[in-house]
């Protein structure tokens, strides 16, 4: 790393969150309550598939301490149109369907009913008295087999038009997508080596540790107030808005600490809920998932099929790629397929490329978001496809993706350009690791990949308040899931010139600042790091104002430098330099307070690369992967905060790990979920992996004052693909299907020993 | 009234905080509350005046379930200097030991040591478990006789330099002030009538229902949120980062809805010792003071004395004016005597003034503001001279106030030269009233009173936010004592053009919104309301940009009008207006986030005088002053909401009644108050009154673009000369000493009568 100009980026402070957060200060979704609140819960299908004949809430509703029931009748029913909800694009019939079962329960677990009662157990209580008349359907579960001709149909207004020549058909697929760049059949016509596989995913859960919680307040005059653990609380508030008919202004949603989100706390599924049991029972209304809920209920990302081929030339150049992505949606259209297709190839400079996507759903809860949304299940597939094709050319893996990788100028197949980019670099970087430059340890075997994530701008909006002593209050509207409190005062100290430690930040509700898009696809360093800039060069632009005023100089006469106006040369006259706080000090009398502003749209969101390398053992009678040692290298623009961006390396890698090794909803022959806990769903604790190392590329953003790329994504796209990369180089198996669980893998390799016994 | 050209601003919509506070939803001070938290409470003195010889708090300290005691030893000592906190200038040295005392007590109820407990039960005990060692010292209640040779000293650092001959001397007087206009003994000389009178009056509370309040919670870090009820969330911040050394960006004040303040609730009492109670406990500390607490240690107004002296021609033309104003600032300098000298001949146009006053400290709580502060004290007297001028020559009390009324282009004796005001128009408002026009009842006689504030400025903060539906957020930072939130949201709505209920006003913590000065002084309206006005013209300049940007114009060929983006004429194309709501929808796409802001400090606040009529009946026997009729007439500059503002007229009146004919704070002889209660100590409650009827008279202040003046203050002013000044043309007995209660009424009377025999 060159010397940077800067002071506070790139230092490695005190967490404004942390001692919070150690002391158990923090307060969390569950940690608030308000006087004479109610506690919701929620009754929930038991069924995959059923219609709902009737539901009767009268006992309940007759059970002592019982305030309110509702049911989907107590929602307004929404058209079939795709809107902006807090400026994400959803379609409201669904989504109301989701946060409560209309016609049709679609999953394990869909609510179908609440209750909003003076305790919790008599809300349980309460919930046993509702009696719920089902008629159960054939259910699927499953990708293809939702996609098979016959499949049971979830919704029957799902036709196939343009998906299959019968435009009329009843179908599961909800959507195509299709990507294409230059001629993918011509290309692997010359293609003197092709290398072509199936490959599919499990579904897994964001694994977050804090489970859903709302409360809500609704008054008489219509004001609704929520807080929520969310990611973000102005697309709380925009999905409210739309379900409940509540315009903006009324309803005032205030972010919690949040214990983990990854893309599922984007949605909301108490929230409506809550507000229409405190608008029915006129009491505050409290609700928090149980984890069972959790699994049950939120969104896990899709499980998927991706079909990969690659055709190179014997030198290691690709010429043709081509893939098919089949993402299971849930109950409800809406699949991160359109990303699986983006990031599939993105990482390489290929001439020809096809890609088709379908979006399908089946009995299983609603996907969300989920780190990267779509990229690690069709990286799974293609990054896994690169090391067969090393493998069959004889290339060092890392070779062969640095001949074809993506830089600055290469046209995606998706559609934009490259701008500066940073696969090459963090390529070499891998190669001059440590870790690749270690010999592999005998019994262990050694795979790597990469990963590609095209991150996020959109709009954030953002307010820099000086205090009457100099000390800065930075303001913005993104829950902090990782780190960007610190990421965004940093931005401030340094543009300031002032101490890190005056400035301290702070998290708005959806009322007192401006509006922010939803903490995710790795924005909010990026996007609201430049409306916290762009705020303190307002709040700059009027401190030399102030300082003109108090010398009695043209503002053009004065310079911000050090935390300090000057004059801007010897010309202007002989002035003593204004500190922040002797500027502070004099705000009234020079004007008023001094504050500044900026709310923007965040242009050229810097992609980002990641390369990952494993070492592993597998035992051959368990089945059992241990990780010996794990490498993740990014390029992460500029690290603003490089022990979070090192954390988001780590956290990614651990998870896509999970995802790897032992993550998977499992489902019985009725279509329940079995595995609804932490005991039957295994994500990995710190005693199952080593200490992850991270090597931190840094390829400034051009379009960003610092430089600053995502960093939250990219990191558990590769991991799935380098595990696999490394059991295949270590058993010869090369496994097709997540999770590499040990059950999986010692079946996989009691069948492929006798064929290799044979050979 | 003439016909305005407003469509929002002179309606009388919704209150924004009317449902909840009108379904209990609203939450006060006491109503928050935090997971965890321990409760605080104060010991106080039982003495007037005493040094403290030792605290000892072990006993306490080992009580089981108590977590923190504090006394003066865990703050701060401070140096004796005035510096602003949060803006207002403040005596460190005195305000710590307000909060704590420190050396002596200096007054019943000064807080001595504070505890938090597990329960209120036990801090309740712990205190009994103090042991304060005290040597009791002679006390000193009454402003005259501290003023007087041999008074017992309060402060040992008091000296009477600029007050008398010996400046070495130790004095209980803080400060002498003294204003001038022309040659008041020369004016005296020429003068054909003079009255010459001493008036008195009792110090009383501002009798706000909901009592001092404070939440706060401090971090590991340093880190400190308040919930506190005030009217100035900014000075609890500022307070407490001057008493506590801690810097303003690591407090963060909420301030609650809050039940009154009327200038009580501008300084801190509980909030510092929560702090420092929760920061020794680690846990929150709450603090709820009693009825009790608030009249033993909470601010009231000053008890004074003021001596007047109007010499008038026979014509009633006035040509000299001399007063003295001696107030009792309890046990810290600080009384209103600067605004009573102020405002004291502010209402008329005399040549030749003298005005002097004097500060004096006493064994009482440390007065707080009160509407109008001080103003009420020196127009007591004044305007009960005006009363005795009119009798004397014989005029009618309004023609003689008429005659002598200020005007545009008066020059005051405190300084500023009067722009356009509306004194004239009231009193000929008054003149005009369907009450002056009655006859008076037989049994009842009438008196009237003139009244004036010189209403405040300075810095205020705003923000409105454009929702992605187009309905509207505004942001201020001013707790809403007197209906602010309407009154920012009316204004907000007439300038968009939009329907007031999509306008929602908010009061933002303090890290949320930049700095606002407290609500007082009848400023929020006029300086913050600039603001926000300003906040909405920048949206507007931003919402002008947008519609450019669709229509490919240049921006300034865009209007905004009737809440639309129009082209500004036909030569700029045929495009179709664009709504609010159309422009918020397509907000991402033309730049992001619609936000406007504005900070300032608001010069120009439009001075405000009021004339009130009574009439009443006097029981010779009991001493009961029955009010029959009441009207209160103001120039309110322009009513943006009338209902609140002739709210505003009738609180005061109502307030100042009660302060006229009832309240008192009665203290013993050993310095202890004998009335804190509302059984004891009597406000005026509905049925001792009639409705009280109001004129609003609007002369539009020029310095703001609705002409808003401050009308919260005016009200407080007359009524007790009013009142007083019927009671004398009803009995024939002028009345010096306030309160006029049966008692001092029915006692002068008595002394009176074998008098009047005598005729």
């Amino acid at each position: 790393m060159s010397a940077r100009p800067y002071k506070w980026i790139g230092t490695r402070p005190n967490r404004p969150d942390g001692a919070d957060k150690v002391t158990g200060r923090a307060r969390f979704g569950a940690d608030f309550s308000l006087p004479g609140q109610l506690h919701g819960r929620v009754l929930r299908s038991p069924h995959a598939h059923a219609i709902i004949k009737s539901i009767d809430t009268s006992a309940a509703l007759a059970l002592p301490g019982v305030k309110a029931v509702v049911t989907s009748k107590d929602f307004p029913d929404q058209p079939n149109v795709t809107v902006p909800a807090g400026e994400m694009q959803v379609n409201l019939r669904d989504v109301t369907r989701n946060v409560m079962a209309r016609e049709k329960v679609l999953y394990d677990g869909h609510a179908v009913a609440a209750v909003a009662a003076t305790t919790e157990a008599i809300a349980n209580q309460a919930l046993a008295l509702i009696k719920v008349e089902y008629e159960v359907l054939p259910h699927v579960i499953d990708v293809e087999a939702a996609m098979a001709p016959g499949a049971p149909i979830l919704n029957d207004q799902l036709r196939t038009e343009g998906i299959d020549p019968k435009p009329e058909n009843q179908t599961n697929i909800a959507k195509r997508i299709d990507f294409a760049k230059g001629d993918a059949a011509a290309g692997f016509a010359k293609a003197e080596v092709i290398v072509e596989r199936k490959f599919t995913t499990a579904p897994v859960h964001q694994g977050y540790i804090e489970p859903h919680a709302a409360l809500a307040s609704a008054a008489a005059d219509g004001q609704v107030q929520v807080w929520s653990t969310t990611q973000g609380h102005f697309q709380v508030r925009g999905f409210c808005s739309r379900l409940l008919n509540i315009e903006t202004s009324q309803i005032r949603v205030t972010p919690t600490e949040i214990g983990g989100g990854f893309g599922g706390k984007t949605v909301v599924y108490l929230e409506p809920v809550a507000i229409r049991l405190s608008q029915k029972s006129g009491k505050p209304v409290k609700m928090v998932m149980t984890r069972e809920e959790v699994f049950r209920a939120s969104g896990p990302t899709s499980g998927g099929v991706v079909e990969v081929k690659i055709g190179a030339m014997k030198d290691g150049t690709i010429v043709a790629a081509e893939c098919m992505v089949a993402l299971q949606a849930g109950a409800f259209p809406g699949s991160p397929v359109g990303p699986a297709c983006m990031c599939s190839f993105a990482c390489y400079d290929i001439a020809n490329i096809k890609v088709v996507g379908f979006d399908v759903v089946s009995n299983r809860p609603k996907v969300a978001a989920y780190r990267a949304p779509g990229a690690p299940i069709s990286c799974w597939g293609v990054e896994s496809a690169m090391d067969m094709l090393a493998q069959e050319l004889g290339m060092d893996p890392i070779e062969l993706r640095l001949k074809n990788a993506a830089k600055e100028g290469t046209k995606t197949h998706y559609g934009p350009t490259f701008n500066r980019i940073g696969l090459v670099e963090t390529l070499q970087a891998a190669k001059d690791s440590p870790h690749w430059q270690a010999p592999v340890k005998r019994g262990y075997a050694r795979g790597i990949a990469a990963g590609f994530w095209f991150n996020v701008g959109a709009d954030s909006s953002a307010a820099v308040h000086v205090g009457e002593d100099g000390t800065v209050t930075v303001i913005s509207g993104n829950p902090d899931i990782g780190g960007s409190r610190a990421s965004l005062a940093l931005m401030a100290a340094e543009e300031l010139g002032v101490d890190y430690n005056k400035v301290r930040p702070i998290i708005a509700d959806t009322a007192s600042i401006g509006f922010n898009f939803v903490t995710g696809g790795s924005r909010v360093t990026f996007a609201t790091g430049l409306a916290v800039v762009n705020a303190t060069k307002d709040a700059i632009r009027d401190l030399k104002i102030r300082a003109a005023k108090i010398w009695e100089v043209e503002p053009e006469a004065v310079i911000w430098e050090d935390g300090m106006a000057k004059p801007a040369s010897s010309n202007v006259g002989e002035f003593e330099p204004l500190s922040l706080a002797a500027l502070a000090a004099m705000a009234g009398k020079t004007g008023g307070p001094i504050n500044g502003h900026a709310q923007l749209n965040a242009q050229g969101a810097g992609p980002g690369f990641g390369v990952h390398i494993v070492d592993l053992a597998v035992d051959p009678e368990t089945g059992i992967v241990t990780i010996d040692r794990y490498t993740a290298v990014q390029d992460v623009g500029t690290a603003i905060h490089p022990s979070y961006v090192e954390g988001q390396l780590q956290g990614g890698a651990v998870q896509g790990i999970g995802w790897a090794l032992n993550e998977e909803y499992i489902y019985n022959a009725k279509g329940r979920l079995d595995n609804a806990g932490f005991l039957d769903y295994r994500i990995p604790v710190a005693s199952d992996l080593p200490m992850i190392e991270t090597v931190l590329v840094e390829v400034p953003n051009p379009a960003h004052p610092y430089g600053v790329r995502g960093v939250g994504e990219v990191p558990i796209v590769p991991p799935m693909a380098a595990v696999g990369n490394a059991i295949a180089r270590a058993t010869g198996v090369r496994f097709g299907d997540l999770p590499m669980s040990p059950p999986r893998v010692s079946a996989a390799l009691d069948a492929a020993r006798p064929a290799m016994a044979a050979e």
